[in-house]
């Protein structure tokens, strides 16, 4: 009877998939694969530390504190609070999907999740912290020693393998089964007729020539401000930073529009509020279109399709310091 | 032979709790009961509440930032960090098992948990907020609205459901099944030999006097420092500055020892950081007595017996600010 069951279920789910494959529609934008956990035990210490506030010199800063996954892994601040509640340079983006990148940073200076992660406990603007220091702490709890053990077959861990579990963490942090990718997957009901033609517009005015793949983003560098200049008092250069090429000079990695609808404010320097406003000056300044109020409601209507379903996350216990832990140093 | 099975069940509850009731042991300390839900809307409310930082005047910290449920309920700092990196008076005391508490913040000023939960936002300290804005920006979020109706059947609440509500996600934050309360209820493999001489000796030397009842403190007010008093530069008067007595001057809420081993630092002015110093601290200055090494590592090693099950949080998904929802003051 069980095994009659699950072949039936076999059955099914092999139907499904052919389906779906079949009626995949051919979009400049394609949807989120589930992620597939296969080192459940990495994944696991890399949550504890990304949610460890250890990690920062006042034990007050995680990574979650400005990659928030209770807000669309962002702070939802122009710019983020760092170590003695010094101002960011930049606007946080968030870490959804960010595996799905072609870089990490605004500027792409991170070739990838790991190296991003050793970037924000370091920078005395973020967590104010050293990597010797960050490691010398883990070293001193029992637990994350034996965790790291058992995950990496080494109790002398470094910051390689610190960073390593925080990476293959957020690697978990994708979103699928967007109302849109239902759509993509051939669901006709998934999107309302505005929805629809907001998408249509999208596509048709220029948007998805940057915001385009599975990410609607991420997979490319853009001057902001191509039409008309973008006017701003944050300093950061943009690519030129990595490149040293003045051609670079104000070019960004295109934003995801995945869950753009939980990631305000928007920009690298979170100087718009409203998905209205940020539409309407993409349009002028990006693409030299004026979009009308309606065309703007039905871009900022599809926009809001691209929230996906976020990570369930159990909160992590974290293990206690031990007596020998060096102590947090929140104030001077 | 559903119902057979469940009726079998039924029959083996029954005997369990019978058997658990007679062996519960005549001890001054009793066992947690777990907690029931009645309201789980008015929970998850709650807990959404609990880890907005949007109830703060930066949008940067929630009641979960001083009361961390990843770190016993507590930050593990001497005094918290607030607004503008202010530094906060007193020890931030642990959120769990705080329902069990005769009264809350150390001083006792807030009668129960919904006073408390009040304190926090309006405090420039800590928060930086007011009540005012704080119920303004929640009531600009449609889908906070929606939720307050619901669960309070009224879309214009106040402070007062806000409060109620955090208050009422922080009575479920108890921690049952600590290794001590399974002795206690008559498992008598739960403790070891040491843990079992540690607790003799917190018995019979009077650390039990005023660490007593289910919650190991919470339920009265004494004076730091009996024999000898205690050396602190933190300026906090304790009881008096509530009842104008200056009989109750530097008397405090005896805090709970539940979970003590994950909500270092220790004392009022988080001036300790390991058990095995706050032990013979409070040995010295409480009771006259000077416990031997042994002595203080029986008792530390019976205070972690203390640590419970800790609440298993699935992190809320916070709702999005609406284009009109007033903004976070970050930086002024």
């Amino acid at each position: 009877m069980v095994s009659l069951r699950l072949s039936a279920l076999f059955i099914s789910l092999g139907a499904a998939t052919a389906v779906t494959a079949a009626t995949l529609r051919p979009e400049p934008v394609q949807p989120i694969t589930p992620h597939q956990v296969t080192d459940a035990a990495k994944v696991e210490l890399g949550k504890k530390l990304f949610f460890d506030p250890r990690l920062s010199k006042s034990g007050f800063i995680s990574c979650n504190s400005c990659h928030n996954l209770s807000m669309g892994g962002s702070d939802n601040l122009a710019s983020s609070i760092g170590d003695r509640w010094q101002q960011g340079p930049i606007n946080s983006p968030t870490v959804l999907n960010s595996s799905l990148n072609l870089a990490q940073f605004w500027d792409g200076r991170a070739e990838n999740l790991k190296a991003q992660a050793g970037g924000p406990i370091a920078n005395p603007l973020e967590m104010g912290f050293t990597h010797e220091l960050a490691v010398e702490v883990l070293q001193s709890i029992p637990q994350y020693v034996e965790e790291f053990k058992q995950v990496y077959g080494n109790a002398n861990f470094t910051i390689d393998e610190v960073t390593d579990a925080i990476a293959v963490f957020e690697e978990t942090l994708v979103t699928p089964n967007a109302a849109f990718d239902q759509w993509l997957k051939g669901d006709d009901e998934a999107l309302t007729d505005q929805e629809l033609a907001g998408y249509m517009l999208f596509k048709n005015s220029g948007c998805v020539a940057c915001h385009n793949g599975v990410n609607l983003g991420g997979s490319s560098y853009q001057k902001m401000g191509v039409i008309e200049p973008y006017q701003t008092d944050n300093p950061a250069e943009g690519r030129s930073a990595v490149t040293g090429a003045d051609a670079d000079r104000f070019s960004f990695k295109v934003p995801t529009l995945r869950n753009v609808e939980l990631t305000y404010p928007y920009f690298h320097d979170g100087a718009v509020d409203t998905l209205t406003e940020a539409v309407d000056i993409m349009g002028r300044l990006q693409l030299g279109r004026h979009f009308t109020d309606q065309e703007n409601a039905d871009i900022v209507a599809f926009l809001k399709t691209l929230t996906g379903e976020q990570p369930q996350i159990t909160l992590p216990i974290l293990p206690p310091s031990h007596d020998k832990t060096p102590r947090p140093i929140p104030f001077d």
